[in-house]
Formats: structure tokens, sequence, C-alpha cells
């Protein structure tokens, strides 16, 4: 017991956040000590009212604070496209590049046989749900470019396939600003897969 | 606005820290939605427990929840000798260390014109006031190697000098595991310097 009780409290708590060791914590916890307590007050309301009002929309499973979240509530997004992400971060990146208008799907995971995580384990169930409304004519499976990631984009659509509804998969290639010589194997035989004519 | 509120405003929150960017942040916010319910109120009472009751011991400045603090309590530990240091952390590392038993002082600074601050600024005044103390025998000046260190110990000691307590400055030289042929000339010198018979 090196540090006063209230201290030694805030690092262990510190350090159950990840990527944050013993000094980092330390650190922390003393930088603590010097804000103006408001902030602090703010910093520890912040924790619980977002672990508190934070729940997933009952639609399409992103994390919202109203339900349905503001996605799926705002009309003027187009309904006929459903975006299929693993998880809800991947939805605040597709935000971020502000071309997509379509409606989201967050299926919380991937299918992993090894980790024994199945279709019905994820947001999977509920998906199939959403597609028997007759305004979805395409589903964008933007699961990430992993073995997992794959398997679950590849199982999704051979489900959706009898439906008629267009299943596409975002492209796999060289990302912009990359250099092809830095490129690993199978991201460049992807880029070759799928290149286009100019 | 991609994030909903609650959980902007935690990822805010965590920015204020030292160290943290936008994407840790975001990364601790989104760990958090994703603790116990009680692992967070933990968390959120730890931060301000330990803004609220953390203050300094009105004796050596160090931290504390109790005034006189622990070490200034403790009446197993020598009173002759007090360890001036700059900052509360270098007591726990002095305490860590376990081989010193006396009282510390903690400076909360050093002496530096160049930011303005003077002997005035720091704890140097409750310092003189006890060193009044006749028990006092010797002062180790255990500030940082950095020129404000060596001149706050310069100066404290010009100024206890006439009083008749010994002062002693803390050795500079290689770290223990360290290797001669990466340090620096100055610590190298002052290894030379501080050479001793074997």
């Amino acid at each position: 017991m090196h540090y006063p009780e209230p201290i030694s409290k805030l690092i262990d708590s510190f350090m159950k956040l990840p990527t944050i060791g013993p000094k980092t914590a330390s650190r922390l916890a003393f930088f603590v000590l010097n804000m103006e307590e408001d902030t602090v007050l703010d910093f520890a309301k912040a924790l619980v009212d977002a672990k508190r009002n934070i729940h997933f929309c009952s639609v399409c499973g992103h994390i919202t604070d109203v339900d349905p979240c503001h996605i799926c509530q705002d009309q003027s997004r187009d309904e006929s496209m459903i975006c299929v992400v693993q998880d809800p971060k991947d939805v605040i990146a597709m935000e971020k590049m502000r071309d997509y208008n379509g409606r989201y799907h967050v299926l919380h995971g991937a299918i992993s046989p090894m980790d024994g995580v199945g279709p019905e384990d994820i947001n999977v169930p509920s998906l199939l749900t959403r597609l028997q409304d007759e305004r979805v004519q395409e589903l964008i499976l933007a699961t990430n470019p992993t073995v997992e990631g794959e398997a679950t984009a590849m199982y999704i659509s051979r489900l959706v396939k009898p439906s008629g509804i267009k299943t596409t998969r975002i492209a796999h290639g060289l990302p912009v600003g990359g250099d092809l010589e830095y490129a690993d194997e199978v991201t460049l035989s992807k880029a070759i897969e799928g290149r286009r004519e100019l």
C-alpha cells in the first residue's frame, strides 16, 4: 500500500481499461487529482450515463440513446439498401465517409465455428426478419476482410439469394495511398481479381 | 455528430486525459459500454472520491486522505532525516525502494526563474519552519537531476547551511543495468566525479 486508498482504487479502475498498465494508470490518476472538480464530476457522470443510457437499436442493432436509433428513424435515408457490418464502430466509420445514405444492420460479431459462434449467436435472425420488408432491394455485406468476416458474408449471401434480394460485397484491393511494393499477396491477388475496365 | 450524445461526452472526457487522443478515447468509451455496470459505477465513484478526499498533508505536502499523512504520523520513522522531493510520485518511488525510513517534504515543483517560479511558489517556507524542530539532523535533497532540480537543491542547501543541519544530495551516475556506451556525457562526467574507493 504505497498509495492512499482513494488513489489506489482509481488506479485499479483505470487498469481495467484496455492498453492501460500500472504506470499509465498511476499517471492518469495523478492527472485527475489536478483536474478541476467540475471536470472530474462530468467525467464520472459521462461514464455512468454512457453505461446506463446507451442501448442497442431494436431495429438495426447500432448503439443509440433513443429507440429506434437516429439512422433508422431518418426518413430521408434510402430504405432499399441495408449495409451489414460487424460492429457499431463500423457504422461510425461508414457515416464518417458521408457517401452512404442507406440503412445499417449491426451483427455484433462474425460467424466463427472455432470460437463456437454460429449464425444464431449474432444478429442474423433479426436481419432475415428485416428482409421480409419488400422495400429492401440490396444488401451490402461490409463485414471485415478476415476469415470470419468473409465466412459470414458468404453465409448471409447464400441465405438471402433465394429471396431475390441483390447481395454485394465491399471491394478488396489496395488501400488508397498504399504502395504496391508493400501490399501482401492476398490483397494484391484480390486487387487483380477485382480489376475494372477504365 | 456521429456518436450518440452520451458516448461522445464520454469520449470527450477521456480525451482530456494526457496521452489519450480521439482514437484511444473512442476505444476506451466502447470498452466501457461492454463493462459490467457495477464496475463502471465503481470507476465513477473512484474518480469523485479521489478528487474529493485526496488532499496535501499539512506537514509534508504529500498526498493523503488523512491529515497528517500516514508517513508523518508513523512514530517508528526516523525524525532526524527529511528527504526533499519535487512531487508526490517521488515519495511513492522512494517508498517502493523500502530502504529509506525517514520523513519527506514535497516541494510541488522546482525553482524555475524562466517560468516565474520562485522559492515562495513551492513548499520551501514550510520546509524552513519544519527545520526549526531540533530533531532534524539531515536534509536529503532528492530533487530531479535537471537544471531546475539542481538549482532548487543548491538554493535550499545554501539557505539551510547556517543552521548547521547537514544537507546531502542524492548521487548522480550510471543507472544500474545501464551501459557505459549509451550514457550521455553529463551523466558519465557525474559518474566519474562521484567515484568512490572500493
